[in-house]
């Protein structure tokens, strides 16, 4: 279970639709994980998930109708953001739950494929974009508070700090050039506060 | 031409073997900004260098050869970083060059299909990786002389530096979240100097 990624399974209203949902999206999670998205097949998902092929294709149509609802899905599912009084601390933690998310073997794994599916396909583009701004936009709220405790500039872009924080983090991901680590996010964060607390980011 | 890119075609000894190498690497390049990693077909890229078949399967044997070949070749002939006398202009000339970059039609499709196509290829990743090793490097020069004339404090991690400047505007493009434009860039180049200042960056 984690903030960045929402795994399916939790006890929620819905029924035998959402049962399928559930068990469909964790393994097209499973399959994106192990294959990337040019390995995700709806009918070896269907298998995983023990659903009917036919209720796979029909309700979900191809791998990125299928990836779309996934990181719709993992939007709805993730954690809430923290509130631990100080700016530091609230993007510290949001850091060091990228790093364990983007570190994670499978989430990990998950969240690179989808990227890269983003790259060359343009509705999974779309549902990742849409997946970011759900996320940043729940982190965004420390950044809020923080002004309102005059932490930091009135008009500080609230979004464009969360941000900040994160790119580092994917940009190692993505190109190398270190360690994925409490240090990288610690350092990732820190960046970010003294960035925002100087108005770099006010708009 | 573009630093972060490099374009085959420049004049510079080698006669045929290195006109053969040119031609092949700037039709793998199109070949890539076009169809991406998936769509990198040895043969194509023959007929789009018109070069023989048998030349470039003998030479680079598969797509993630070519693709490794054509990384050290950008990060071989990319131009050299500025050089403006302080800090902030230099960071904002790197910034600049990278929105510059992908933000063009084929430098930026070809720079997202390669980093798509290192996330799920060990070869091309470590080309990439060396890729951005070379051009972080590069322009660390820029911080190094920066810290030489007092600007920075002592310590300061020069690529770290350069890494963060980059890292916003990559996640730009991967992520969604906002244009890619000068702002951007701008943003990005004081955001990575002032953290420095503040000596986030000494290690």
């Amino acid at each position: 279970m984690d903030a960045e990624g929402g795994e399916p399974g939790m006890v929620r209203p819905g029924g035998r639709t959402a049962r399928v949902r559930d068990a469909v999206l964790r393994a097209a999670g499973d399959a994106l994980a192990e294959h990337g998205f040019g390995g995700l097949d709806l009918a070896d998902v269907a298998r995983r998930a023990e659903v009917g092929k036919t209720t796979v294709y029909r309700r979900w149509s191809t791998p990125a109708g299928l990836v779309a609802d996934l990181l719709a899905y993992m939007a709805d599912q993730s954690v809430p953001r923290t509130d631990l009084g100080s700016l530091d601390q609230d993007l510290a933690a949001n850091a060091r739950l990228v790093v364990r998310t983007l570190t994670d073997p499978r989430q990990g794994a998950l969240f690179t494929s989808v990227i890269a599916a983003a790259t060359c396909d343009t509705r999974t583009a779309k549902a990742l974009h849409r997946f970011y701004e759900v996320r940043v936009k729940e982190w965004a709220g420390c950044v809020e508070a923080a002004v309102e405790r005059g932490e930091l500039p009135a008009g500080t872009d609230a979004s464009e700090v969360i941000r900040a924080v994160s790119a580092p983090l994917y940009y190692r991901l993505l190109t190398g050039g270190g360690a994925l680590d409490e240090a990288a996010a610690d350092r990732a964060a820190e960046a970010a506060a003294v960035a925002a607390r100087a108005g770099v980011y006010v708009s």
